[in-house]
C-alpha cells in the first residue's frame, strides 16, 4: 500500500461502511476526519458549524485533513462530505493520497439520510425537499468530487466488491491530473499489458479505433494486440506512416475517416498508442469526432510519455508553423508501459531524457538531483532508474497543468528551451536535430541568454550542460546554426508584439517568466 | 429600460456607489437585497449568517431576489456579493434582469474591505490574508459571476463610465447564454450595424478574420464592411463558396490557410457572417485555430439566427454523414440584425419559420399562440411581427441548452422533426427541400407516429399542419418519398443499438423523450 486511501463523497454514499472494510483487509488504520475534528475540538460537528460558519468550519477541517495525510503513513480515510470543495484541501488529498470518490443518486442519498441524524448533516438540512437539496449540492461539487483517483457507485457495486476494486486502485497507484470533470489517471508500469486492458474496459466503450504508426506496429504491436484482445470489441484499425512529417491534416484525417467509416458513437474510445504524432494526431481526430470522444493514450516513446501525455494538448502542424491547428482534449486514461521503451532508438531514448532534465530545471529540485545521480543509468535505458524518474517528471508536468489548463500563465514555464529548440527544429528540417535534442540546445542558449541578462547564476548554466552530457545529449551548437535559425522564433505563435514572456532558471528546480524583447533575446543566444 | 438591472459582483467592487447613480440617471428605485433582508427579517445580514448558515441564508437571499423581481418593475438592485452563488437565484435573475457583474482585483478588494466594517462581511472575516481569500473566492465563483450580460471593471472605469456602459446596455437589451465562463450575449435588432461595431470592439482584438460566402457578400458586404470600418483592423477576408456542400473540410482548411497566412495570434476574432454553413465552418475553424480563438457570430438567415447561433455546435459534414466532425466552441458574442433577412430568398426565411414553429411545439405555449396569431405577417418577412418572435425563440433555445451544453438530456428534444427531416433532405440530395421545409414534414410525421403510439393528443398534429401551413412550410409528402428515405435514418448518429430518444409532443409547447426503436417508428411513418 503506497499511500494513504482516501474515502472521498456526498454524505450517505458509503464511506463509513466501506472505510471500515477496506482498513481491515489492508490491515492499517481507519480514520474519520469528522471524528478527529469532534475530538480536537470537544464538540461536535452540527455545532462548531453553526457557531463559526461552513467557511471557517472548512478551514478547521483542511487543516485536520493535512494533519493526518501528512506522515504519509498507510491508512484509509473517511472525508466529511463538503471537505473537497475547499481547492487545498482536495489539492493537498490527491498529492498525498490515493483519493476514491463514491457516489450515489440524489433519491438514494435522501432515502439513507432519512434513517440517519438528519440534524447532524447541517447541508441537508436546510429547508425543502431533500432529493431536490442532494441533486443541487451534487450538482455543485460535481468537479470537486471528479476529481478522484477512482470513482465507485455504492448503488451498483456491494461493499466488498468495492473494496475489492479499491484494492487493486492501491496496486495501480496511478498519478492524477486534476482537472475537475476532465480529470484522468496516468499508469506508469513496467510490461504489464494488463494495464491497458483494464484501462480501456474501465470506459466500458461502444467499440474501439486504435490508432498508431508503421513503427510502432511492427515493434509493439504484438504486445497492444495481446492486451486488447480480451475486450474483444469492434471498432477500426488505423495505422499511420511514422514520422514528425505525418502530423498533419492528412494523417487527422484518415482517422476519420477510418473511424467514421467503421460506424463510431460517442461511446467509441480511441486508443492512441505511439509517441508524440500519434498522441496529438489522434487526440486531435477524437476531439472532433462526433464533437468529441474518449481518447486513451498510450505512449510508446519517452517524449510522449513524459511531455505529451500530460496536459491535453492535440493538433497538428500546418505549412504555417508547428501545432498551429488543434484542440485542448484531455485522455480518459493513459497507460506509459516502460516495455514499450526497449525498442526505441537509444538516440530517441535520451531526447526523451532532455524534457526531464527541462522540467527539473524549471521546476523539481529534487528531480533534477535524482537526474544527475542516476544519469548514466537512465542514459541506458535501464527500467529500474527510469521507473521514478518517469513518475516524478509526470508529476511535476501535472502540478503546472492543473492550475493552467489553457496556459494562460504558469504552463508557459514547461516552455523553457522550446523558443530556441523549435527554431533549431524548424531551420534543421525536423530530420537534423530530435525534438528533445532541439530542446537540450534551445535551454542552454535560452539559460546562456538569461545569465547574461542577470537573471540565471552562472553555475547553474555549466550545472545543466554537465547534466546534458551525462544524459547524452548534445551541449555545442555552432553559433552560425542559431543566427541562421533565428528566423523561425519569430514565426511561434506564443510570441506577442516582438516579445516573449521567456522561462528564466532563478535557482535548481526554480523558475519564473521574465519579459523580454525578441530582438534582445537574439543579441544573447546569436553572439559567440 | 425594459428589464430590471441588477449589480452583481464581490464586496467592495462598487455595487452601492454605482447601484444608487444608475438608478438616479434612469429616475427608477434603487434596492439593496441586503437591505431588503434585514428589514424582513428585524436582524443584522451577519446575524443571520451565523445563527441559521450560509446554506439557510442563501435561501433565504433567493426568495428575497426573486419577490424584488418578479414584478418586472424598472429598478436597479443591488445583490450581495455570494447571492448568484446559488444557481436557481442567478437563473432567476438573468430570466428577470440584465445582470451586470463588477469587477475589482483581490488587492483592491482587501484594501477597500480594510475601510469597510469587515465584521459584516463574514466571507472574508475568515482568518488569515485577505487578499489570498479574496482570490480563493473570486476563483470559487467565477463561473457564476461569469453568467452575466455585461462585466465591467470598477477598476478601469470611474463611477460615471460604468453608468454610461449600463445606460447602454439597457438600450441594446441582450439575451444571455448563460454557460459560465463561456456565457455570450446575444443582440437581435433591427438594421444597426453599430452593433457589430460594438460587439467586436468589446472583445478587443488584436486582428480580425472576417468570414462570409459568396452570396453574403454580394447581398449583404456593404453593410458589413461598414460595421467593421471604423475598427480599422488588421486581419482577412475569407469568402466561400456558398451552399449546403460547402460545408466541408476543403471550406475549413480555406480559413485555417487564410487566418494562418494573415499571422493570427490568441487574441484575434474570426467573424463569421453568413448562414449555418458559415457559422458552423467559421466556428470550428475558430474552435481549433491555436487550439481556440475567439468568434462572433453574425446569423444573416433567419435558420442561422434562431437555431444555429445559440448553442455552440461547430464543425462540418463527412462523407459518412452531416455534422460527424465539429467542436462545442461558444461564440464570444452574436449579432442578429433583421435587415440581412430581406435579401434572403423568401423560400429561406419560410425555411427559417420552421425551426421556430418546432421550438414553439416542443417547448413554448406562448411563442405557439404568437406564431398562430401572426402567420401571415410572419410568413411576409414582416419585422414587427420578427423581432419578438426571433427574440422568444432564441430564448426557448437558451432555456434548454444552458442545462445541457454537450447534448446528454433535453437538448436532445430539439431534435423533434430532425430524424425523419435529416432523412427526407439526405434521400433529397440536400437540394429538393430546405432544412427548415424537411424539418417541418418531419416534424409532422413524427407526430404522426406519437399519435399512433398514443403519446400525442390527435388534435395537436392538426394544429401543427395549419400553423405550418400558414407559415407557408410544406406540410404533404407521399409516402414512398418517407419509405425511400428511410435507409438515412439509421446513419444518424444519435441512434444508439437500434433504438433513439424520440422528441414527443404531448400537449402545446411541452415535450419529452420516448424511447422507440427504429423499427417501430418505421413502421407508422412509411405507412400510408
Amino acid at each position: 500500500m503506497p499511500r494513504p486511501i482516501v474515502l472521498s463523497g456526498f454524505m450517505a454514499t458509503g464511506k463509513s461502511t466501506i472505510g471500515p472494510r477496506l482498513a481491515a483487509r489492508l490491515g492499517v488504520p481507519f480514520v474519520d476526519t469528522d471524528a478527529e475534528i469532534e475530538r480536537a475540538a470537544g464538540k461536535r460537528v452540527p455545532e462548531l458549524f453553526r457557531e463559526e460558519g461552513e467557511a471557517s468550519f472548512r478551514v478547521r477541517e483542511g487543516r485536520v485533513v493535512e494533519s493526518i495525510l501528512s506522515d504519509g503513513a498507510p491508512k484509509v480515510v473517511a472525508f466529511g462530505g463538503g471537505a473537497v470543495t475547499v481547492k487545498r484541501t482536495r489539492r493537498f488529498a490527491v498529492d498525498h493520497a490515493l483519493v476514491v470518490t463514491l457516489t450515489a443518486s440524489p433519491e438514494t442519498i435522501a432515502e439513507r439520510a432519512r434513517t440517519m441524524d438528519v440534524a447532524s448533516r447541517p447541508n441537508l438540512a436546510v429547508g425543502g425537499d431533500p432529493v431536490a437539496r442532494a441533486r443541487e449540492l451534487l450538482a455543485d461539487r460535481a468537479e470537486a468530487y471528479a476529481e478522484c483517483h477512482l470513482s465507485l457507485s455504492s448503488e451498483t457495486l456491494d461493499a466488498d466488491a468495492a473494496v475489492d476494486a479499491i484494492v487493486a486502485l492501491a496496486e495501480r497507484d496511478p498519478l492524477l491530473v486534476p482537472l475537475g470533470s476532465r480529470s484522468y489517471a496516468i499508469d506508469v508500469c513496467d510490461d504489464d499489458p494488463s494495464r491497458l486492458t483494464d484501462a480501456v474496459a474501465r470506459c466500458a466503450p461502444s467499440s474501439v479505433v486504435f490508432v498508431s504508426d508503421s513503427n510502432v506496429q511492427r515493434t509493439r504491436g504484438e504486445a497492444l494486440e495481446e492486451a486488447l484482445r480480451p475486450l474483444a470489441m469492434s471498432g477500426a484499425r488505423v495505422v499511420l506512416a511514422p514520422g514528425e512529417r505525418q502530423k498533419n491534416l492528412a494523417s487527422v484525417s484518415t482517422v476519420w475517416d477510418a473511424a467514421l467509416g467503421a460506424g463510431v458513437d460517442r461511446d467509441t474510445v480511441l486508443v492512441a498508442a505511439g509517441g508524440g504524432v500519434v498522441g496529438d494526431v489522434a487526440g486531435f481526430a477524437a476531439a472532433c469526432l462526433l464533437r468529441g470522444v474518449r481518447f486513451i493514450q498510450v505512449p510508446t516513446t519517452l517524449l510522449a510519455m513524459v511531455d505529451s501525455s500530460v496536459g491535453g494538448k492535440t493538433g497538428f502542424d500546418h505549412p504555417a508553423g508547428k501545432n498551429l491547428v488543434g484542440a485542448f482534449h484531455q485522455p480518459s486514461a493513459v497507460v506509459a508501459d516502460l516495455a514499450h521503451l526497449d525498442t526505441l532508438p537509444h538516440r530517441e531514448l535520451v531526447s526523451g531524457l532532455a524534457e526531464v532534465a527541462k522540467i527539473a530545471l524549471a521546476t523539481d529540485r529534487t528531480l533534477l538531483e535524482r537526474l544527475e545521480h542516476d544519469a548514466g543509468a537512465l542514459a541506458r535505458g535501464d527500467h529500474g532508474a527510469l521507473l521514478p524518474v518517469v513518475r516524478a517528471a509526470i508529476d511535476a508536468k501535472i502540478r503546472i497543468v492543473r492550475d493552467d489548463e489553457r496556459e494562460a500563465g504558469l504552463r508557459a514555464l514547461l516552455n523553457l528551451g522550446h523558443t530556441v529548440g523549435h527554431a533549431l527544429e524548424a531551420h534543421g528540417g525536423y530530420s537534423r536535430w530530435l525534438h528533445g535534442e532541439a530542446v537540450a540546445l534551445g535551454t542552454l542558449a535560452e539559460m546562456r541568454a538569461t545569465v547574461a541578462l542577470g537573471w540565471t547564476p552562472a553555475p547553474l548554466l555549466d550545472r545543466a550542460r554537465l547534466l546534458f552530457d551525462a544524459l547524452g545529449l548534445p551541449t555545442r551548437v555552432e553559433t552560425s546554426e542559431l543566427t541562421a535559425s533565428w528566423s523561425h522564433v519569430g514565426a511561434d505563435k506564443k510570441r506577442a508584439s516582438g516579445a516573449l514572456r521567456l522561462p528564466v532558471v532563478a535557482g535548481p528546480g526554480e523558475s519564473r517568466l521574465e519579459r523580454v524583447t525578441l530582438e534582445a533575446l537574439r543579441k544573447v543566444v546569436c553572439s559567440t
